[in-house]
């Protein structure tokens, strides 16, 4: 290797520090920045220590100091008799480019589903709740958390579940998690998990279903079959055609993402599938809460708490940004799913848990989703106004309850129908991209349509995201 | 299956509703607990709704719905002509077992390392952080997140970490994750793992580390293989002995648990080795932020952020119950680790993320971290003043910086002296617990010693805790 290059002399390294705070620390910023931009090159020679100190007006033993701490540090490399030079390897950092750097691509019109209206987030009940949670929370709190989730927590859950969706459980039953995909990995997902592996089988899913969710499974190696439905629900019947099925994840409240509530003789019938061939039921109840023309059905889980896995979470009745969900098990998969959570360590934040149970337990909660319950039912009603004005042969279904709905489609129009959409503006689904690959058109006939999210919009939108949505629906044949 | 049971006739059915509330969910509720209980059982006839209804002093429509939704919910069966009975499958749940009974087994003195002082949270800091955070977060903040993070943490961040730690990089190379566990997890676990997979070979670790991280990629299925440590730390030199290894995993800061920094020599030889076989750096900055006797030494990620993963998160800095950490990536891993996260779905909540920011932005994190620094230098202080006196034999080593201290013991005295501590009820780890099982005697000398966390108890409890270890060491040879 050639020697150092000829590098700036005793007093011609230009170096700024500012005027006021630690001098020691302000040369040791100094000079990494200046490596770092590249103005002193790997090799360099260094001004020895004590000029430099002169130059700057700075003590000898803090240019020393600097020196000795970015030598063991590693930006410099000082050698008995051959004075300070940059080391070899402190090259410049290369400058990043710059990611994502295209206008955000918002759409103009959002009507995509399962989100809740992110405007209306309940900023300063959560923020007193918080108040109220963290201040009377014991220290250990701060400390090492449980996978269980905190039992505050729990028992508010325990409680809410009961009152307002029919589960029947106990504290002990809850493990917290950060959301549905969150409980999905931890059953299905990795060595020892508590569902999956090859001897488990294939998982019964609905026949249109979350992709998101088909594809977690697909990727943790668990093969799903598709149930038919019809205007009853999941073709419980189905199951018996497949022997080696195990475990079926279900909507039960309002069929994902077409709508119905699962017909009370299916619930029973799942539940004696379940008893019979020693099967669990997924039960994912996504939107449970939001219910507009009758009262709520309860939960399939409080028929037979030892044959469902109840999941839920914050996601759509609170916030997404939470990250907040829950299991509700039966009892003798409890600690096997605490195994796996805790050799996983992604738990939810315990400050969040806290602030969720106290929210819950002060009664916010339900304030909050009365509050959007009439919201999203008032934007249901515009909706259904405005198709019956101006769209009055399109069909519309799964409008009892949730925060979408599905607009029938002539057969074959439905990709024409989002492209003109896109067009638009207007960021929507098609039903197509809910439907399983592997159920053919003689187990279930193919349905066109749209899937309608009408909670995502913030309330001054909303008007015009669903004008935007008559615009583009065909006319009638 | 036999006829129904003799069920209450007429009027007989006792039922007590609440005098006040809804008469119709009344109803519900008692009909469920009464099946709940065992006490309707299973094909049970119920009283015809208008007897019921009565009785109770009810209206008879009242009555006929809750009927109706029992039944749908699959809890009553109504047959035309044979009236209403209690469903087969409404099976009274079995009282779970009371799980964890046992009187919680917390030792009188807790010195486990690794975790800050719970009782010191500021919480009226991060309260006041949250409030400002949460009222100027722009609505978009409470809908779907970002793997990567909030944007405004990772800003944060990446002042922070310049400025605290040396660490090169701007926000864009920075992903939110809830720890180094999560880190290790995205990094090495599951199909699509950015760094595992049988073809990543072995990963270099230290002979002495956290065991709760071999044994996760003991899961992930990656290998493990031990460097030995001498007193300049790691000896980089070994990895030429396996050429097979393409990531190292290594806490330069302060060596864990054995306490020394990473001498420079070594920072340097182990970038020119990643540099040359074209390999990784995994730098677990564990406790960076605590230094107590030199200026802290900066992150090797400095030395060459794209050959460097720099892993940190606030867990000891602040609270584990946050689950908040991070990860700053070498350019060309972002969009890997972000396909394997955004896959995954278990992320740390965006109310702390932008709480955090704030507290960060607003000097919050440094005052606290600076008061946690004194607050541990003292406890520092103290133990080697208590050991000076009570047990001047005893080498004690990893002072200048972190949350533990080691106790050296004489050869084979370790197990009877951790024997003692249970007794005593005294909390606290062996050396052996940390030790690699690859590492062979010859390549390492096996060590006796205790890992004395100073951190852990509150500061009421502090001097109790060191007077019990005192207790227990053994008398000078």
């Amino acid at each position: 290797m050639a020697g150092p290059p000829d590098g700036p002399a005793g007093s011609d390294l230009h170096l700024e520090l500012p005027a006021t705070g630690g001098r020691r620390a302000a040369l040791m910023a100094a000079l990494r920045e200046a490596i770092r931009s590249g103005r002193l090159a790997p090799g360099t020679r260094l001004p020895p220590y004590r000029s430099l100190a002169a130059d700057l007006g700075i003590a000898r033993n803090t240019a020393a100091d600097a020196y000795a701490e970015l030598a063991a540090e590693g930006w410099l490399t000082a050698r008995q008799g051959s004075g300070t030079t940059v080391a070899d390897r402190a090259e410049p950092v290369a400058a990043t480019r710059a990611r994502r750097t295209s206008p955000s691509r918002r759409p103009a019109h959002d009507l995509i589903q399962g989100r809740p209206d992110a405007s209306a987030f309940p900023r300063a009940d959560w923020l007193a709740a918080g108040r109220r949670a963290l201040t009377s929370a014991p220290n250990e709190a701060f400390g090492p958390g449980d996978p269980q989730g905190r039992r505050e927590l729990r028992v508010a859950l325990a409680d809410y579940l009961a009152r307002a969706r029919g589960v029947r459980t106990d504290p002990e039953r809850i493990v917290v998690c950060s959301g549905v995909a969150h409980a999905l990995r931890l059953l299905f997902d990795g060595a020892g998990a508590v569902l999956g592996g090859p001897a488990a089988g294939p998982l019964a899913v609905e026949a249109y279903g979350l992709g998101f969710h088909r594809a977690l499974l697909a990727r943790a190696g668990v093969t799903t079959l598709p149930l038919p439905l019809d205007e009853d629900g999941a073709r419980i019947d189905a199951l018996a055609e497949h022997p080696t099925v195990r475990t079926a994840l279900l909507t039960p409240a309002h069929q994902f993402p077409t709508g119905g509530p699962l017909h009370a003789a299916r619930r029973a019938a799942v539940i004696d599938w379940a008893r019979g061939s020693g099967a669990l039921v997924l039960e994912d109840d996504y939107d449970g809460e939001f219910r507009y023309d009758r009262r709520p059905v309860g939960a399939v889980q409080g028929l037979d708490p030892e044959r469902v896995i109840y999941l839920g979470s914050v996601s759509k009745s609170l916030s997404p940004a939470l990250r907040l969900g829950w299991m509700v098990l039966p009892e003798q998969l409890v600690d096997r799913v605490l195994a796996v959570k805790g050799e996983r360590e992604a738990w939810a934040s315990a400050l969040d848990q806290l602030t969720l149970a106290e929210f819950i337990e002060s009664g916010g909660y339900d304030r909050h989703v009365r509050r959007m319950r009439r919201r999203y039912r008032d934007r249901r009603d515009h909706l259904l106004a405005e198709l019956a004005v101006r769209a009055p042969h399109i069909e519309v279904s799964g409008i009892a309850a949730g925060l979408h709905a599905v607009l029938r489609l002539a057969p074959g129009t439905e990709r024409s129908v989002l492209k003109a959409a896109a067009y638009r503006g207007l960021a929507l689904d098609g039903l197509a991209d809910y439907r399983h690959p592997l159920i053919g058109p003689d187990a279930m006939p193919v349905a066109d349509g749209l899937v309608v999210g009408y909670a995502t919009p913030a309330d001054h939108a909303y008007q015009a995201a669903v004008a935007a949505l008559c615009d583009v629906l065909p006319a009638p044949l």
